[in-house]
Parts: structure tokens; C-alpha cells; sequence
């Protein structure tokens, strides 16, 4: 089965702004088994919308339309499709419900452009939208599907999961194609690619592996497709095994977790709790660990010791330790960490503090250096790294290393 | 004059990677005067690439082509260009020079996929690529202008930068266009239309305005196409300061800023300082505020007061404030800021406490429930707001809502 994503607005066409919708929905249609042929971006034009539309439907079973279907006038992807699917606009009390619903619990009034997002085509399924203003749609001609949504990426994302995917595993018939992703933190890609090389030589015939990194895991995903999806299973089953025993240490969960999720597992079971103590990133592991739902469980608090005074001050950091050593240093992360312990008497805490850039390096001390500590009251193990010099991935290398590190400090695996 | 850009390569058709070559494509044809008309992303097919040459050369006057110019067996481009343009491949002195120049940089031989790169379509003119092994082609055809370029970023930008532009604007007589971006928080995008409507109707004829909206800010984007950039730019002077009169509040900035960059300059200016109390948001503030460099000018910490011991211990608030009021209240979060200012002794402070859900909610605290704090040793202002019921919207959300009023108590704003 073929698709087609079509992203509707001027702002992808100046370059204002980086079309991640697309990437969204191709990933997710590709996991559901179709092979996406094009993704094409056009502008606020009716005559071009239609005519992009009668070039790819002559190519493809589904069309997925996103954008335009805001309260404004430069929106008219739903009047285009009025008119390219022949019909007409009528109200829709339903969808009125919804309008109305979301905006009382904004506390707005419903307003006349409201009303008019509230119509609908006559012969289209409606998609309801839960966080927005504008319905999303469903059409067929000609054997083809198309599916109009929003560009709002919440709302998008929530209307493709909970009701296109659904719609589309009811009409269409696609092969299973059954991934399995294995998480893992602490070796580069290449590194990775030498561990399994001898895996790979030995792979299922069926199977493929493909290597998804980015700053905060690097996804190994596991593809075979099957008519017999028990099978298909139970092979997965069986190479998933064998590169566990490679890398075993790297490993920390499968799915679509982060080392956040890891961590929040390990210690709900073990119902221990953790702090942090952070200088560069200053709040951002805290985030990551409060981006759980339940984590008030074992996230007691954090300090974000962007100063030296509050490093001082809160974490009793030593003057002399910060004169001596500097704010980047095994002496001053360690005794952050004390000087947390101490505060939030919890079980482990972690500590970081970096240079981020782009300034303050030194030739001893370049942009990108950062030290980690992870411990507890009996034990802390502090390492260096040095990352790149660009200031916001090195905030997002420092705390995905940090959350590794907790994680390997626990469960008692040799810290990377 | 149009321009389409087509990337190929399957990694964007699979959801693997995010196409920022057209992000950056469209911006550069955008500021040298064309209108894209149209990017569309297809996959290392033969068949596919011609279809879609033939189908965009009806309408357009240049197409860029990135990627698929690699040295592996899945890089067809240079063949189907071949092809589309019923030529053949000669061996190229000029480019072989450059790519054994490249090679030998890196400490690499000559290899026969190297040599097979250097050779080129006869009828093409050469773009030189000084960082890798793959040239760049130039074609023209019935007065349209085709440009192949690599698609691995670095390679594309300094080949588009120092050759691709110049030779454009030798090629193509294009008008300026020019954009102004208006950066609002504080309104919804249809509260804004409303309140924008008389302007909107009274627009000069040239420009036109598009809303950008995100849980971070609302973009105005307003536009204009002239041959006069002087002239253009004292419109757009004009239609902006007639927008700013009518919702001079929400403007935080222009260009493309976010709140905290605002926050960063009036603090700067002050020379005054800030500090944060998160609950819900938990870091996520600090976080924001430190990602803009050198905010250790205004920002001294915060605390991630996600327990309520921790905003017992750490900022002060009383047992019994938390048990008459609960944790997401007027009363606590005063009491967090208050605490705040004492503890970190800077001259304004944030608190936020709320629900972020899934769970945690009541009939009378839904989840997505809400207090933000802004204020000073003088004065604090305490608001209520509602989100939605997605936990980490609701962060973004409380993030950007706690920076805008920070910023709307700095200036002596109504906070919304």
C-alpha cells in the first residue's frame, strides 16, 4: 500500500519553519506497514492543492493532507477540498460540540470564526480534535483515501494516533511489518556497529537492522515482515537475545523509552529516590525525570546551581574548592553532590557541571568539558567528558549521560 | 520566478531523518526573490524522479535536486539526470582533481568509486565541491534552470553559499521579498484575528500577514514583494507599528526570539537578576532561561520543588498552608516565591505550581490546573490557568505562560 503526506503552508515554503509533521507521520504509516512514495509541501494556493492532489492520487492509495485548517483567512485546504471532492459546507452540531467544549475550558468564547471551523464537508467521516478548533476529515474517490488534519503538532499527533491509525488499520489490508526496538546509552554508533558485526553476519535472512542514533539512545530497530506474525515474533524473540549478550551493559529497555523511563523503572521497583544537583543543564535532568507521570515517587527535588554563590550557598561547596579546582571540576561535581545528599536525604543524587559554550573555555578546560557525578552516601563516582561546542546539544549529551550514569551506578554496571 | 526543490532519498520517506536541506534551500531562494513553489521529497527511484521533473518543469523556473550524488549503489541521481537529459557521463579532469584534493586531505586513496564520481554529464555546467567527492550539476532545458547538489548538509550549504547563489543571480532577475516577524504571547490566535480585523481589512495591497502559532508564541508574519527594498521596508515599518498599537502588550520581540531571549534583554538592560520555583514545570524554566548564552549574568538558580518537603525545607512554605490550600494554590505559591527571593536574594523570582496529570486532578483542580507567581521582594502577582489535559504541554505551556508574566511584571504589564 502506497501514501502520500502533503503539508500545506507558506511558512515550510520560505523555510520559516522545519516540517516535522511529516516525519511524524511517515514514521508511523511506515510501522503500519505502508511504503510512503512522496512527500510534497505547497503553499496557502487552491489551484495548486488541487492540482497536487491530481498528481498524486493517480499514484497512491492514501493521502494524508496537514495544515491549513486554521480560523484565518490565508487557511484553505477545507474549502479546497469542498470544492475537489464536489460538495459543500453544512454546519456539524458535533463538531460545534467540541469547538465549544474546548474553548469553555480555555475560558473563551466561542466566536463567529469559530462557528465557520465548526462546518463541515458534507460527505466526509469526520476526525474529532480534543485540543483544537479545526475537525479533521476523511474522504475516498476512486479507491484512494485522503485524510485532512491539522498542522498544530499536538494536535495532530493525538488525532493520527488515537484516530487515524485506527481508520486506516480498519480500510486497509497491509503486510505485517513487525519492528522491535532495543534502546540503548553508552557506546557510539561505530562502536556498536563493531560489537554486533559478527550478529550481523549471522542474522535471520528475514530480518533487518537498522541504527538510529541520536544525543539522547541510540535505537537499534529489528524489521521482519510476515504474514505470520507469531513466527515473525518468536525470530525477533531470538536475535533480540543474541544482541543483548553483546551489549548487555548499553541495553536499557525496549520500545520507545528514554533513560529517564529506565531510571523511573529501576527505582520505582526498588522505592529509592533521587535529587540533582545541576550547574550547565541547569534544571534540564530535572525535567527529563519529572517528564514521567508518577515520578513524584521517587523524585524528591532539584537545585539548579547555576551560580557559584548558590552552589555555595545551597550545596555547600566550598570556596576554596571552587578557587582551587574551578566551577568544572571532579572536586567541585563531588562535592555538589555531598552537599545535595545532605539537603534532600535522598537515596542517589546526581551532579553535573559544564562548560556549554560558547564561551568560557580554555585551552585545558575547552568548550563541550563536562563532569558527571552519580552516587549515593557510601559512594561517588565522578567521570569527564568532553562534548561538542554547541550549547544546547551539550546540555542535552550532559543530562542523557547523567541519567546513564545514574542508571549503571544502580544497578552496579561499569559507568561509560 | 518559482523554484520547486526535490530531495531524494529514502531516509526522509521512512520518517529516519528530518529534511532540513529544504528548510535551508527555501530560506536562500526565499531572500534572493523567488517563491518556492513547491518541496517535494522522493525516493532513490529512477522512475519517480523523472515523473516528478516532468510534473513541477511545467510550473516552475528552477529546481534544486539534493542528494542521491553518494558513491553507493542506492545513488541514482546523477544517472536519472543522465537520462532525463539524453546525455552521457564523461570523465571530468577538474573534478577529479578535486575529489583525489578531498581524499588526500583525509588521508585516503583513490578508489574506483571515486574515480566513477569524477566523471559528469556532458551537456552540465560543474559546481565544485571542496568538501567531498560528489559535484554539484548545473542543466537547463527548455528555459528552466535543474541544480544538483549532495545532500550531506555541509557539502550542500558551502556549494550553495559560494557558487549556487552567485550563479542565480547571474541567471535570474529576481524581486526582493521581504518578512517581518512579529513575536506575540499572551492572546490566542483567533483572539488575535479579532482584534487584528480592522488592520487586516486596511492592510497596504502588497502585504500580507500569516499567523504562526505554537505553545511558545504567535508569530505575525507579515510579507511583502517589491522591486523597491527601501520602499518595501518602510511599508512593512508602517503595517508593524499599526499592529503593535493595537496589541503593543503581546509583543515580546521580533525576528525569531522566544520569551526567555526577551526576558534575557530587559534583565540585561536592568542589570537586575532572576531566580525560579518550579513544581510542575520542575527545571523546565531554568532550563529555558540558561539556554540563552550568557544568562549567568541574570539568572543566580532555581529549585526544583517537586516534593512538597522540598518546598517545606527549601523555600519555606508552611505545613499548614500546604494542608489548608493544597500544594497547587494561590497561598503556596506566593509562599514559594516568597521563599525564593530570601533564599536566592535576587530581584525578581517565579513560582509555578500545578497539575500537570495525567493523574492528580480533582472536580475542583482538573489536571492542567495551574498557579504561576511573578514578582519581587514588593509585590507578588498570583494567576490562575486551566491547560489542557498532555503533561508535557502542560509544562511547555506553564513554562512560556511564567516567562511572559516575569516579563510583563518587569515592564509593569497587565499579566493576562
Amino acid at each position: 500500500m502506497k501514501a502520500d503526506i502533503i503539508t500545506v503552508g507558506d511558512e515550510i515554503l520560505i523555510g520559516q519553519i522545519t516540517d516535522t509533521n511529516s516525519v511524524f507521520i511517515a514514521e508511523k504509516l511506515n510501522d503500519a506497514g505502508f511504503e510512503i512514495r512522496q512527500i510534497t509541501s505547497v503553499s496557502d494556493k487552491k489551484e495548486h492543492i488541487k492540482l497536487i492532489l491530481n498528481q498524486v492520487s493517480q499514484h497512491t492509495d492514501l493521502v494524508i493532507i496537514t495544515g491549513g485548517l486554521g480560523p484565518t483567512a490565508d487557511d484553505i485546504t477545507k474549502e479546497t477540498l469542498v470544492e475537489y471532492f464536489e460538495t459543500r459546507l453544512v454546519p456539524n452540531a458535533e463538531v460545534l460540540e467540541d469547538v465549544k467544549k474546548f474553548l469553555k475550558s480555555k475560558g473563551f468564547e466561542l466566536n463567529e470564526r469559530n462557528v465557520k471551523q465548526a462546518e463541515v464537508p458534507e460527505n466526509c467521516r469526520i476526525i474529532r480534535n480534543k485540543n483544537g478548533t479545526a475537525a479533521g476529515m476523511m474522504f475516498e474517490k476512486n479507491n484512494t483515501v485522503y485524510i485532512s488534519v491539522p498542522a498544530v503538532p499536538f494536535e495532530m499527533k493525538e488525532m493520527f494516533e488515537t484516530s487515524v491509525l485506527p481508520l486506516l488499520k480498519k480500510r486497509f489490508k497491509t503486510p505485517s511489518v513487525i519492528h522491535r526496538n532495543i534502546l540503548t546509552y553508552g557506546y557510539f554508533e561505530s562502536d556498536l556497529a563493531e560489537k554486533l558485526s559478527d550478529f550481523e553476519k549471522n542474522m535471520h535472512p528475514n530480518v533487518s537492522l537498522a541504527y538510529l542514533p541520536s544525543p539522547e539512545r541510540i535505537r537499534l530497530r529489528l524489521s521482519i515482515t510476515s504474514e505470520d506474525a507469531e513466527k515473525a515474533k518468536k525470530i525477533l524473540d531470538t536475535e533480540t537475545e543474541k544482541i543483548e549478550k553483546e551489549i548487555s551493559d548499553a541495553v536499557f529497555g525496549y520500545g520507545d523509552i528514554f533513560l529517564q523511563d529506565a531510571v523511573a523503572g529501576i527505582l520505582k521497583e526498588k522505592k529509592q529516590t533521587v535529587s540533582t544537583a545541576e550547574s550547565c543543564t541547569s534544571g534540564n535532568i530535572a525535567r527529563l525525570i519529572t517528564s514521567v507521570p508518577g515520578s513524584s515517587a521517587y523524585f524528591k527535588g532539584g537545585i539548579a546551581a547555576y551560580s557559584n554563590e548558590v552552589k555555595m550557598s545551597l550545596l555547600n561547596v566550598s570556596e576554596a574548592t571552587l578557587d582551587k579546582y574551578g566551577a568544572v571540576s571532579e572536586e567541585v561535581v563531588k562535592e555538589m553532590l555531598k552537599g545535595l545528599l545532605d539537603l534532600m536525604k535522598t537515596d542517589y543524587g546526581i551532579a553535573v557541571s559544564g562548560i556549554a559554550g560558547p564561551d568560557g573555555g580554555t585551552p585545558e578546560k575547552p568548550v563541550g568539558t563536562t563532569w558527571i557525578a552519580a552516587g549515593n552516601k557510601e559512594k561517588i563516582i565522578a567521570k569527564k567528558y568532553i562534548f561538542g561546542n554547541r550549547r544546547l546539544l551539550n546540555v542535552r549529551f550532559a543530562s542523557a549521560r547523567a541519567l546513564d550514569n545514574l542508571r549503571r551506578f544502580i544497578l552496579g554496571i561499569d559507568i561509560k
